[in-house]
């Protein structure tokens, strides 16, 4: 079963002062609901597209798997909306304890509102790829570019993982997460290496997308937006260079800078 | 302790091919754990305002009380970040089993995909509440109007509540869910009956936000967006007006029309 990123429905449209009957184009949300070894474990809500990679990428970032060959198999029924994830390993019944917050005053000023399962599998990076103002400002660029291909659908968030050089993966979703769990999946099911690759994403840089990225195990985030403090608090503790503000040849550098390459 | 909503930090700055050190302007993410007679019940990532409405609002929301009556006392402490709520019950211990997908094909085409604590609290509207085209437009221009207010942080959600006359609330976070909860916690904690309300919101229209929206128990949604197909298919089930891509002038009407007064 085939479904659209987006679809036509009818409307009614108020525009210069009346009513007209037309139709619009709404975007796609797709309810999945992931199934380990025949237990439910979560329902995302996706675009449907890659959904093999997300499905891979999501379990990965949750913790669920450290590696590619603990999946046996995975069934993906996309006429009624499940991922069948069969694993050469058990999980662990305490896995719903994980979610609580870890209260600690011991490692840093931000690494106290970590929840349990982020502080398992958020990674300290040791990236040592270093990347300079054109390499920053052309992946941002590449992935305005390549966002327009969805243009039609509107309001997707996309995300890109590259070296800075010529390797270069896209992704889109309704869900900001789920475009990065989409490339993290990519990657695990290629063994493609991470470490000395950097994130490119349209939205703001928010904690959950900053430890989204430490799980990934990229070393440098680049956005479009300005991040948070939280974000920032994080990104300085889990050794990750985040840019932002990329916009008309020039960007902000929020954190660890000694990424950027600034002879110019 | 006062927390700002946004915070001025050291940054990198790359402009016109030279790098400069400077500061710039962070968004405020602000953890606080919600405590339920003594237990820890979720930890949410908010913006720094209004910390008691957001707190009711969440937990009636999560149809963990009905009324006001049911909490006996909140503190908040937000030096550590925590909301300590005493309830006059006390809580289901099998609450957590009510996030699993409810599968059921029963009830129209989109109920499927529910979540079991939604179906318990998400309400069919009973609002008699009828708008006319010029009332949608101001109510949507006043969010506009009000949003400036927080212009110089960025990035946050906007939401407001109205009768479409002179009553009109309105709150920001940097959480969609947030500000929506803290419009519900307002209207808990002073007693305003909500059936005959709109809800005015800033960001796209998906099935989350039409689903707090049911909670909430509005029957009319504004928004600058368009709506998923979720949403609207879930806004058909629960009887919601939702409105959508309100600017210059114009706007779509994606699902029960009825309540749009269309004699000009």
């Amino acid at each position: 079963m085939k479904h659209n990123m987006a679809y036509n429905q009818p409307i009614l449209k108020y525009q210069n002062n009346k009513f007209i009957e037309t139709t619009d184009c709404y975007v796609t949300e797709f309810p999945l609901t992931i199934m380990i070894n025949g237990e439910e474990f979560a329902t995302i809500i996706c675009s449907p597209n890659n959904l093999r990679e997300l499905v891979i990428g999501f379990i990965a970032s949750e913790g669920v798997i450290m590696k590619k060959d603990e999946i046996k198999r995975i069934t993906i029924d996309d006429s009624k909306g499940f991922a069948h994830i069969e694993l050469t390993k058990i999980i662990d019944p305490n896995y719903k304890k994980y979610t609580q917050r870890m209260i600690s005053s011991c490692c840093g000023k931000s690494r106290e509102f970590y929840f349990n399962n982020d502080a398992a599998t958020a990674k300290i990076s040791h990236s040592k790829l270093k990347i300079n103002p054109q390499q920053i400002i052309s992946m941002m660029d590449k992935l305005h570019t390549e966002s327009k291909t969805f243009k039609e659908t509107g309001g997707l968030h996309n995300a890109a993982i590259s070296d800075g050089d010529n390797f270069y993966e896209h992704r889109s979703d309704i869900g900001r997460h789920n475009a990065l769990d989409k490339l993290y999946g990519h990657c695990i099911e290629y063994n493609i290496p991470i470490r000395n690759k950097v994130l490119i994403f349209s939205g703001r840089i928010s904690s959950e997308i900053l430890i989204k990225a430490a799980k990934i195990g990229v070393g440098i985030i680049l956005s479009k937006s300005a991040p948070t403090n939280l974000a920032i608090d994080l990104a300085d503790d889990l050794n990750i260079t985040s840019v932002g503000f990329i916009r008309d040849g020039s960007f902000n550098v929020y954190s660890h800078s000694e990424r950027i390459i600034r002879s110019l």
